[in-house]
């Protein structure tokens, strides 16, 4: 399996970590990772015996930019794409939910180039979920983003696969970590929503601009997600109703807490409605997990109601995701 | 997919169900299941074209007897697998901790006929999980158990396939719903253990004879099964340190309360130790789930910790793990 890694951030750099840690386990089980190429903004590694993962990270450890590696060209990742002998993309650029791009050129090249296709990238799915699932199909490759929904917490594969028995009848679920670990935060010291804002800054649980997160875009962007591809919709990010939570204040969070209830960024997909806001959960209901998780909840036809929490961000944790699709589709080979 | 079901019970009954009700979903993906034989105490129904699941139903609901269906014989379980030409077998048997039988003696039976195996019957596996696991090696048939552990609740799958890159490090969980409905209630209403176990056995919650649940014997033996399925041990649940919860006091539950924590039966493995026992849990942590639902905690290599939520019995509900079960293995043959 020769992979190509589209974005080298903290989580493709979390990929070469893991893949080191687990190199003893993946060759016994007889999984062949080789990662024949790495682009990043400043161009691209490649090898086609396979990069050396220890320069890989040392490269950008010291320079920042992936074209001081050895062996590096001046070519983009549509060019990668397009020039370099692969089986599989992992596209892990940033998420822009404006446009997409340039994640969702690199995905439909990928594919189109009868390349599997993993990715952690949420945004080209939030805007083009149907398109993106088509050309897997009309390609016949594999399509794969257990990553782009809750970081290491399983919930798509779990749903497809671990209960394929089940049909999802609604998802409601706190899928965003930043928002999470702030109304936690508010729970525990009674603080202003402000304060808790800027120390989350502070420690880096937030961006230097939190709308994305506090705006609950990253929650509506991940449900849509989970409404497309457990449940057959054709939804995009715009069908969400999205509400954040900049309005909470401490003495709405301590009421709640007098009556036995904690607030919480909810999403919920429900009788073909999206919805993200707060709402009151009660403390002893398993959607309501502490700090920094992440926790979705899908009523299923016979399971009845199925809850699964994890960590929703992490460099190594994203990767028990990314890694476990990749090993999906080699196990198919 | 011809199928013999062994032991007609309400699991048994409701896999009926459940097919019934998904009767259109499973023929349009193409399932082709065929339920060739059923067999309990009284004898064997057997039609090698396929049981008529409502005069199966209709049968037991009159008489109580599968031997009053139209097309029965009085051949035991053991008879009925070795005689009937089948697929999979499906042991539904109840579970005895002391012997493992008759359960143990149908599951080996099953394998070295060649016949695939689904389970919810767990004291075979809390006995002898190795053999189980090597006859069906031996015979080159699937082994499937999800039902065992956590009725609705997705666990062994889980981390088997959805979390495959992942090694299991521990895990922790409450395996048994009927004390989880106890120690809730008793947290809800400040009330006495013995007078909570009345009502729950006035309500059907609880046996008429507690032991094997209040006792933590339930818990201990789940826990075995998961420690042998995903983390490699060969334990049996003689080997697990238990603890009841018959000593637990309303006065424990309100002093824990004031500090911002719950009693619950917590069921681990950690470190080789396998063990069970009321212990302290944070109210806000992913396993203070209430009710009667079961709730395990894996710490894994990659992924940190996940937590998994569900329905811990029902007659229908623990069929999404029987059904799955049995749907990974016709997606193999």
């Amino acid at each position: 399996m020769k992979i190509q890694i589209i974005g080298f951030g903290v989580i493709g750099q979390g990929f070469l970590r893991v893949l080191l840690k687990k190199k003893e386990e993946l060759e016994m089980a007889g999984e062949d990772i080789k990662i024949v190429s790495i682009t990043d903004i400043s161009g691209t590694a490649y090898n086609d015996k396979g990069i050396d993962f220890e320069k890989a990270l040392e490269t950008v450890k010291n320079s920042g930019r992936i074209i001081d590696y050895p062996e590096a060209r001046k070519i983009s990742g549509l060019e990668a794409i397009e020039e370099i002998d692969a089986d599989l993309v992992l596209e892990l650029t940033p998420s822009n939910i404006k446009t997409g791009e340039p994640g969702l050129s690199h995905m439909l090249a990928a594919m189109k180039a009868g390349k599997h296709l993993v990715t952690s990238n949420k945004a080209p799915l939030a805007l083009k979920f149907k398109k993106l699932v088509e050309t897997a199909e009309k390609n016949g490759v594999e399509f794969r983003y257990e990553a782009t929904v809750g970081g290491a917490m399983p919930i798509i594969n779990l749903a497809r696969e671990t209960l394929s028995a089940d049909r999802i009848l609604s998802i409601e679920g706190i899928l965003n970590g930043t928002t999470n670990y702030i109304l936690t935060r508010m729970t525990q010291e009674g603080a202003e929503f402000e304060h808790v804002l800027k120390e989350a800054q502070q420690l880096g649980y937030a961006e230097t601009d939190p709308t994305y997160d506090i705006g609950g875009i990253d929650t509506a962007s991940k449900l849509v997600i989970l409404a497309n591809a457990l449940m057959g919709m054709n939804a995009t990010y715009k069908d969400v109703k999205t509400h954040g939570i900049t309005r909470i204040t401490p003495e709405a969070i301590k009421l709640a807490r007098e009556s036995g209830y904690v607030i919480k960024l909810i999403g919920e997909v429900k009788n073909g409605i999206l919805e993200v806001a707060p709402r009151l959960v009660q403390v002893s209901h398993p959607l309501n997990v502490g700090g920094a998780l992440n926790v979705a909840m899908l009523t299923c036809d016979i399971a009845g109601e199925i809850t699964v929490a994890g960590k929703g961000a992490g460099a190594i944790e994203t990767n028990s995701a990314i890694l476990s699709d990749i090993i999906s589709i080699t196990g198919r080979r």
